[in-house]
């Protein structure tokens, strides 16, 4: 899968984005729109907590049709109780009266701060005049929506005559769980929404749900497929496997972009019992703290691999038949530590991008999970994200 | 419960500890004995990767009766195959006749780097003549066990005519599951090992069990209680209370030494739907890097706290019945941040002992985790571990 070198929108679809006094001059509030009704698709968060965003979006989605998001930064608007769903209900409003559609019509996203009032006044006031603001870089858009992230994120590709964009932002807060952070997804192919359903949430099982940064699970997760049709029809097999490539590169540039963040981290394991079971053991190996350091430090304390993968009790582990590898180089064998050069395994840590591969010798399953290494840079983003 | 001021040993316990050369000058290895057989009972970690100490000391414990435990720092002779345990059975053979007893009766444990072959032979070289400088002070025990920990950890108390000591371990690596990193219990009290073996599973469960400095589990993890009976029979009421106050104290010694740590976390979370539910809500929250990073911060950002409440999606959750509160000033009710002063949430964050309380108003189940803050003093420790 190639994708270009600077994202471009679909057919139909535009952005802007804005500061509206959320922050004190950064871009806080983006709209993305489609010219045309774009059939739809949406994953959200399975935190208990989900953010008033998340229950008004679930309640939209069931039209299965979008024109346009909303999405502000700063302030996330969850546990906001029943005001914070009607704060919800007049970003969609006052949206849907800037484009010319209706409120049903329009997703909203809130992200930032968790527990605090949606100051949406501001955002009611910054509104009126964005749609003469509209233009075709998705990266304007994807400024709107930064919290802690570094730079703004959008990906695109072509698939036969139509294109796939991919807008998100994410940096901490994530294991998503059905979803990621904010991840929007546009596309001029036509397809149904059950049809759409079904490609993002398998597309979405094998890049953002393998995502972890830090194992916290936001309460805000969205990932939204816009499909406007102004491409025509597209082989579906071959907009599957685009849709897929584009969420996996997509979920690299987030975890590479975790807090603090000095490595990508990818870790495969094979041969284990089934799918789900492989699952379990990435997320183990990804969300170790230990392993997390070890690569951070690019120190060769490979033991660790065997302890991260040992504390999955209820998978079906025989350490005898358990091989592993850093980048390739092979360190465990038959669940013994071989006999390496430090200095080797030294060098092969310090990579920006750290494979680890586990083999399990149990069965067929095989899962990849996507992460980061923990530095200081972690604890200084998250000792004062509310106070700064 | 009230601890001696000094830890003392009960009747007939004594210990030894020496440096034999595994580290550079500190000490490295510990014998505690008894004059005579204690009946006894274990619990080990439930890591695929067992340490060899721990294959062979799930053998030795079918025996229920113990004359000594021998355990040296540095290496954990884990992940190390048969010559592993083949070296910790020559650990057991040398403290046997070192003490004129059989290696049937003698523990073993190791811990440090995991994946590295133990100096077998250092080891059989410094044991002959450490019995003849066993003495009655526990710390001088938990000095040669030592790892990252700051301090050698010993407490004692009294019940009737007996004494409880326990000497334990562990600063990294922490999340106990069936045992602790290392916790020996020491008593003079008379129980038969089946007895002893169900009440060290009671009290385990609420104190041990219930640590997490890091989220990661051991392959080391032991806890053992010896009881050699010198004291005659004691009320088992009375000792069943002393031994899990005991062990919930060490826990929350173990939890204030934490990797880094600058504050002992303790999460009480009640009203959950049973016990079970109430334990995975209060790990969750002990875990959660944002809300050990908040509590390092002292930063009142308390909607991480409903996140991690959030993410136990398996439990029975509303958010409309959920308080919480921070060293008992109410920060969260009905699900809603309330409109608290930051500098007063600050303050209640700012002690050394930070205590979350969670009440969830779904039923009766309780339960009480111990963690600590995450700060750049773990990724320190954790980044060159190996290395250093």
């Amino acid at each position: 899968m190639s994708f270009h070198e600077t994202p471009v929108f679909p057919r139909g679809f535009r952005c802007a984005s804005r500061n509206v006094g959320l922050k004190p001059s950064a871009k806080d509030l983006t709209l993305f729109t489609s010219e045309v009704d774009a059939a739809a698709a949406a994953v959200f968060t399975r935190n208990h907590f989900p953010g008033a965003p998340i229950i008004l979006g679930r309640e939209t989605m069931r039209g299965g049709s979008l024109r346009a998001i909303i999405a502000n930064s700063k302030v996330s608007n969850v546990a906001t109780g029943a005001i914070g769903v009607e704060h919800a209900r007049r970003m969609a409003t006052a949206a849907a009266s800037e484009i010319g559609t209706t409120p049903e019509r329009v997703l909203v996203s809130s992200t930032g701060v968790i527990g605090v009032p949606l100051p949406i006044k501001m955002i009611e006031a910054g509104i009126p005049g964005i749609a003469s603001e509209l233009q075709g870089d998705p990266l304007v858009g994807a400024e709107g929506i930064m919290t802690t992230d570094s730079h703004p994120k959008a990906l695109s590709c072509s698939v036969g005559e139509a294109t796939i964009t991919w807008v998100a932002k994410g940096s901490g807060m994530i294991e998503p769980n059905m979803a990621t952070m904010l991840a929007y997804i546009f596309t001029d192919a036509a397809f149904d929404a059950p049809t759409l359903d079904a490609m993002l949430r398998d597309a979405v099982t094998e890049s953002f749900n393998m995502l972890s940064v830090d194992s916290d699970t936001s309460t805000s997760d969205t990932c939204v497929l816009m499909a406007n049709g102004l491409a025509g029809d597209v082989d579906a097999t071959a907009f599957r496997a685009a849709l897929l490539a584009g969420c996996v590169r997509m979920t690299e540039i987030l975890a590479r972009d975790g807090e603090g963040a000095k490595h990508l981290l990818k870790v495969h394991v094979r041969g284990a019992l089934n799918n789900a079971e492989a699952r379990v053991v990435a997320k183990s190996i990804v969300n170790s703290p230990l392993v997390k350091t070890m690569v951070h430090g690019a120190d060769p304390n490979v033991g660790r691999l065997l302890m991260a993968v040992g504390k999955c009790f209820d998978c079906t582990i025989d350490p005898a038949s358990t091989d592993a590898w850093i980048n390739r180089f092979p360190v465990v064998r038959g669940g013994l530590r071989l006999p390496f050069d430090d200095g080797t395994v030294r060098a092969a840590l310090s990579h920006e991008l750290v494979e680890l591969e586990v083999e399990l010798g149990m069965g067929t399953g095989r899962a990849t999970a996507f992460g980061c290494d923990l530095t200081k840079g972690y604890i200084d983003e998250n000792a004062a994200y509310y106070s700064s």
